[in-house]
């Protein structure tokens, strides 16, 4: 199974250059004149091969990846087809319940539905124009969309992960259709959970001790996001361990 | 209506900082080692008629208030008994509706139950004393809870409002009673906000000009809060209104 994800990996890198290489040379096949395409190729080629620092999280633990509130990134499988999509509207229903409003006009949601699973991402400050880029385009309107997003997978999930995020939350889907038609919410059960152990280590976020490239995005709207800020630490408060 | 609040304000202060010199003297009631009461009294009394500076949110931004992620805290009343605790698990499920997890254990439950009201507000960092304070105790155990937390009224709601947030959404609970009985959650509909201008105004939070107090906190586990951090703002993006 790793050699299977490291060589799907690899030939995933070795493509993804390709179209790297093609759409710099083109210049973007759609009319999007505000997203710089050559800076998500930039930023995102950083984050090549850099899977050796990605850790288990415990799943009683997991939740810490999501309380810190930040805007997230989703993405799911089915049938062979990948996407992602940003959502700044996912946030936790227990410590091990996560809640996600995923649209019908989400291309994701199908694969959501389909394979009832979805991952959700902690995306970090040097992918802030990879959360626009994703959250702006649909892969129903521009399938070659992921093509500049790289993926990888970890052992015994077929979900891609994005490459380059914090954490990464796997979610089964908790069958409530009626709040899913009604509501647009998807409730989630946490599986299966890793983090970059620069910035999230043993169960805790050490951003002060992070690069500052590490930081959590928090975007609010008009292209306006705030990366998360400075720590204080009290003796007391909930999750001690 | 107003002179009614104003007065209501004005006897509540009075109330407040005879029960805060006799706190201080006495020391708290409970066993309570690792909260300082007198933290918080100070750190409050910063708060004390600071009313003015609160500003209408028009609806179809109010959003924005919680989309920055924050740890909030909920305030309810009903029959003449406020309450307010802190909370990690609310979040955003449309441009109106908020989810808010609201467990069997809090004794803010019922009054949102019974009233069909909630309020969100978004403490900051002057208030993270306030927010363990809060969410530590329950007013069922400890009734005098809520003498060292300033509430202020405003016009038309009956609702208690924590003095010194950064932003208030009231919300009119849609009535969900499944999702409330199995999940915890309790889904809201916007239907009034106010902001401290000083950090939130015309539908835009401006941290990065703002005093530091004022930033939003975001609390993760084991004592550890984080403020929000540095702006960056994209020429594109949701939202741009």
């Amino acid at each position: 199974m790793n050699n299977e994800n490291n060589l799907r990996t690899f030939l995933r890198l070795i493509a993804w250059r390709i179209v790297a290489r093609w759409i710099t040379k083109e210049g973007p096949k759609m009319n999007m004149p505000s997203i710089n395409i050559q800076i998500i190729i930039t930023l995102n080629s950083m984050h090549k091969g850099k899977t050796m620092s990605v850790q288990p999280v415990e799943i009683s633990k997991a939740y810490r990846l999501l309380q810190v509130g930040s805007t997230t990134m989703i993405s799911a499988k089915y049938d062979g087809v990948e996407n992602v999509m940003s959502a700044a509207w996912v946030g936790l229903a227990g410590e091990r319940k996560v809640v996600a409003y995923i649209g019908t006009q989400a291309f994701t949601r199908q694969l959501v539905e389909k394979s009832g699973y979805f991952v959700v991402q902690i995306p970090v400050v040097s992918q802030m124009a990879t959360v626009l880029y994703a959250g702006g385009r649909s892969y129903a309107d521009a399938p070659d969309k992921n093509d500049t997003i790289p993926f990888f997978y970890q052992p015994e999930f077929d979900l891609p992960l994005v490459a380059g995020c914090a954490g990464w939350l796997v979610c089964k889907v908790m069958p409530y259709p009626d709040i899913q038609q009604q509501h647009n919410l998807f409730m989630g059960d946490i599986v299966a959970a890793w983090s970059d152990d620069r910035v999230f280590r043993n169960g805790h976020w050490i951003f002060d001790d992070a690069p500052d490239e590490l930081r959590t995005v928090h975007y609010v709207a008009g292209g306006q996001f705030y990366a998360i800020g400075k720590g204080s630490k009290f003796d007391h408060g909930p999750g001690q361990d």
